[in-house]
């Protein structure tokens, strides 16, 4: 294979955006835009990429942060003018292809990529550019193919074109593949000899065709390659488009969903079949969930691993593993770095953050557990707090198996609790409890009979009064 | 009335559905799609019943649960082959009629069943086809109707299709009514003469025709009658409906939703006039609802009896009863066998369980409360447990009407707080209180002067090193 | 500009609503269809209003509570007999202008008011019909232009109408401005000659073309103008298009939404560019959100302030200001009367009440704080309670700056708590804390070996029971 790379215009604002950001760093789907296209190009493994930067580049550069390399637009004068930016980094790699990508359009495809450069090759063309055929191409500019069928003859903007030609519904895409030495040759040509006084680089099929070289067209079988947002509708659209577009996909792999208002799977979410996704679950990140499961209502989930069987009802979880038939919910968030082994049962407003639980260990209500390690089949009552944090340094705490953890206990780190050991119901643990032991504390209790008498007469009173 | 009975047709795959479970037991709302045709026959009073099962038949045996009579499809080579496994049944009903349904086809309705019934006995018919107009007939067998006006004279499949018959909008449903004695002599001169080498129930229409019987149709006003679903996209497409046909059947009802969004409501849950059903709301199994409640945004309801005018913000409630007047969230879950009486005011992460809480009592925030008997006009603190659990037997807590429990209170079960009774903040109370005393747990308070600010100190250092 | 004024029908009983509400009261996005045409006239500068109340007055009277001038209309015969109830207060203002709407069609805006009203000035009508051109006029009155093309020659319903009049499309929403003097002329010759025998308001116009003076319609840019509700279904279409248009208003603002599935954001709602609103999330009240917020999924906030880049994740807020760069959720509350400051971080199951917390303090889980005032810089730990409330009165408590609260503390008000000061995990504080003291109360603790492994072994015999 001749060495191909990619040009990615991510150079525009995006002013009914209403915003500083960049237009491509827009998200769809979590994602910037541009970190879609990027993806595609690597997954049709184009991976010598050219990031066109312009307003506010600082933004895109700080998110590439040296991934690929980047050139800078100081002007915005068109798309022409944009990739000429990148002449330099081209005319080092002239004996390949290149792919002009826009970085706001966010549905261009691995396979689109690959095919179309297939064609662009086989057909030895100096351009190829990737088209779409929609019904409604108001607004497009018009693919005009050549009248022998071989290739095409231009590219008419929708003010200059005829009302024959208007009825076209091939439409440009805005992503093309170039020989790169003839695109260099092209850019050298482009003239801003319109009212914008812009450098299009649609005028470089005309200057490659006059120099007798053949251009040709690739329609993607996905209409969606053509798609951009110019403003908050518009990316509410691809939105939308993005969330039915995956749903379908897994409801095809065989993921249920019972009602689909709410959801929003990232496209990096792997799904096991028969596990049942609920109403207002987002699922993002490098998540994958195994089979037969139950997500939601209105979990979200990010960068975990669950295994199968196990039920999330109103869960938070981020950058954890949980295992198989483990129940988690209603109230429940897991935060970074816990390992959730299976048969665990988590009950209701409980926080676990960088801890390791058990199998079958049980943490009913109102608990938190953070940076501890905790054996199997431990039982924690209500109301139990590690506390990790001394104002200063965090410590951990180890509870070993089968121990059993009365209510309201703290649990003070650095402490263990050994296995088999138990604590007594409001104690404050603060040394460590042998295997087997039971540590209590307790204080002075005191019973001081008529005390509730008295203050009900004051409360009666005082109610009646108000 | 003569002898009635039906046969459900419930040995189906569904390899489209890429899971092990037999396709009828595919849920819709809740509950697998055969037991929604149970139910219409039970409804229309047709309540001896034969399933046929095939694919994994021990998930439709486990799940009828002897209810019913079932017969096993070992091979599955057609429908008319599937009602053959049911002859010996049959034999034992011949002097009634039987109705013979698709266990996937959830939405055939009671009155659908009885009026098509009284039209098979009024015409003195062999065979009457449940059918259905629609606009888009493509894919389903046509009607053909008696050029005499009288009957039907066949069912084409769309393949047999004329361009003349495929413009027929009657279509048949898949469920017809038999007089049994004539269903058995047409299953005798079935033949599998094919390219699929099957059975087709439908050719009992022309069997019994050609032998001099009336075949006639039922066009059922409900045009659902004909919906099945063969993969995970057309099992949403059902749920979808079934969504939407309950809300506006709740609208008509007098129930109010600003906005549908999440909200799912089972078809045997009753609602109020003047409720408000909120966004995100589930409401499922025999729940009934007041009159005048507010119910959401986000509340799961199961098996519950709410009063009126009671109001629930994202709450969890199951198998429980939650009286008039009543107040509860956000996040709270209310867990089984539990009666939450009138005036009853219960804040934000709280759990109930298995409890009886009395009139007026408030619980404000941070408790569980399991396994208790709570009197009225009782205050709980923040961050109350009972400890109910002691690893081996779980034990109750019994609470005195205008009892006062301190924040941070541990009720060690089996333990009772007299009326009028006081708990200390923070105490673990472990013997009975006596009425209208107050019970507190204290230890020794140390105040260690200057420790904080060498604290600081070390705090701010490490803050400035990191 | 001349004495202008408002006359609002509000006494529509509403029966297919089946609810013992008037018609007006129903809600759209929380407020009643009756305040949103009260809004409309006041944005208009329409402040001298008088509201006609008929079904079930009492409830109109509570909700307007003095703020405006109401009439009685004891029978309800048509809208002229509604009008005629107001003609005492009408004929203290003769020398103006009046606008009559309707109490049920909430979308009437304030720019349709004032430009009708400058049209009616204008063009010295004596009355001016609202209009609206839809594609679908059916059950409207349809209106009849002037073959001059000057004014209106009047309004035909659509049982009167011809096949020819039913093809216009220009409708009556129902509201009208008359110069005073000419309604007051009109309603004395208003007959009930039909066979409702009610009087309509409609027959005004034809009153007035009689009588010489000059009919004109002002045709309303906004089409919803004319839209009401005659039932649950028709209520739950008005708070949909509601939604919807304020929502695109929004996103035309700079607001971006990923999906809008269960959004709701009252019309009064201010938020700032950049800002994310997740699904589920309901904004309501005067809230005002800053730029660059996260808001959601599945917040609830209502009467709030919140500052610039502050991120909450299911969290209720109510009545509270939350400024700038403050993270909270998921699952916490904030109640009324609190300021939460900048860089305050609230974590998971946090209660708030009524309660001023300082700048970059941090409560990260299990905690109500109510009736507090804390400094900047401390660090609440896990499961502390103020008990606020002794059930009687309520007190405050104080926390000083940098102060650190050990887990499951229990701060008993009033009580002050000193800057830099300690608090031992699970002590009671009932006396104040000296400036960096560290405070703590502890019990007797034991340690008894061999507790667990007896323990254990009763649990394991039983489970194999079991």
């Amino acid at each position: 294979m001749s060495n191909n790379c990619a040009v990615i215009l991510a150079g525009g604002q995006g002013k009914r955006m209403k915003s500083e950001l960049p237009k491509p760093m827009f998200e769809v789907l979590g994602e910037p835009m541009l970190e879609w296209v990027i993806k595609s190009c690597e997954e049709a493994e184009i991976t010598d990429l050219c990031i066109v930067k312009g307003y506010n580049a600082e933004v895109i550069e700080n998110y590439i942060g040296g991934r690929y390399h980047t050139v800078m637009q100081e002007e915005r004068k068109g798309t022409g003018h944009a990739v000429m930016t990148a002449a330099e980094w081209l005319g080092e790699r002239r004996d390949g292809n290149v792919l002009i990508l826009c970085g706001d359009a966010p549905f261009v495809d691995a396979d689109t990529i690959k095919q179309s450069l297939e064609l662009h090759i086989r057909n030895e063309s100096a351009v190829t550019v990737i088209t779409s055929e929609v019904n409604d191409p108001k607004g497009y500019g018009r693919i005009l193919r050549s009248a022998d069928g071989k290739g095409i003859s231009g590219i008419v903007e929708e003010n200059d074109a005829t009302d024959e030609q208007k009825k076209i519904r091939e439409i440009n895409s805005g992503a093309y593949w170039f020989r790169t030495e003839q695109l260099l040759y092209a850019l050298e040509h482009i003239k801003p000899n319109n009212s914008q006084g812009e450098y299009y680089l649609t005028d470089s099929v005309f200057i490659l065709l006059d120099a007798g070289f053949h251009a040709d067209a690739y329609i993607s079988p996905n209409p969606d390659v053509v798609l951009g947002a110019n403003d908050r509708k518009g990316l509410l659209r691809l939105n939308d488009a993005a969330r039915k577009a995956i749903i379908e996909k897994q409801l095809d792999n065989g993921v249920e969903f019972l009602c689909t208002d709410g959801v929003s799977i990232g496209r990096n979410v792997k799904i096991g079949v028969g596990t049942k996704i609920l109403q207002g679950t987002i699922i993002k990140g490098n998540t994958e969930i195994g089979e037969n499961c139950v997500i939601g209502p209105n979990c979200l989930i990010e960068n975990c691993t669950v295994g199968s069987g196990t039920k999330l009802n109103y869960v938070q979880a981020y950058d954890s593993v949980i295992d198989s038939s483990v129940k988690i919910g209603p109230f429940v968030q897991i935060r970074p770095g816990c390992h959730i082994r299976s048969g665990v049962k988590i009950g209701d407003f409980v926080e676990i953050k960088n801890s390791e639980i058990g199998e079958n260990t049980s943490v009913s209500h109102l608990t938190y557990i953070g940076d501890s390690d905790v054996g199997s089949g431990v039982n924690f009552g209500c109301g139990v707090a590690t506390a990790n944090y001394d104002g200063e340094n965090k410590f951990r705490t180890v509870v070993g198996d089968d121990a059993f953890i009365g209510c309201n206990t703290n649990l003070v780190a650095p402490v263990k609790v050994g296995s088999c050991a138990y604590t007594g119901a409001g104690s404050t643990i603060t040394k460590d409890v042998p295997d087997g032991a039971l540590a209590i504390e307790r204080g002075k209790t005191e019973i001081i009979e008529g005390y509730g008498a008295r203050k009900l007469k004051d409360r009666t009173e005082k109610n009646h009064r108000s």
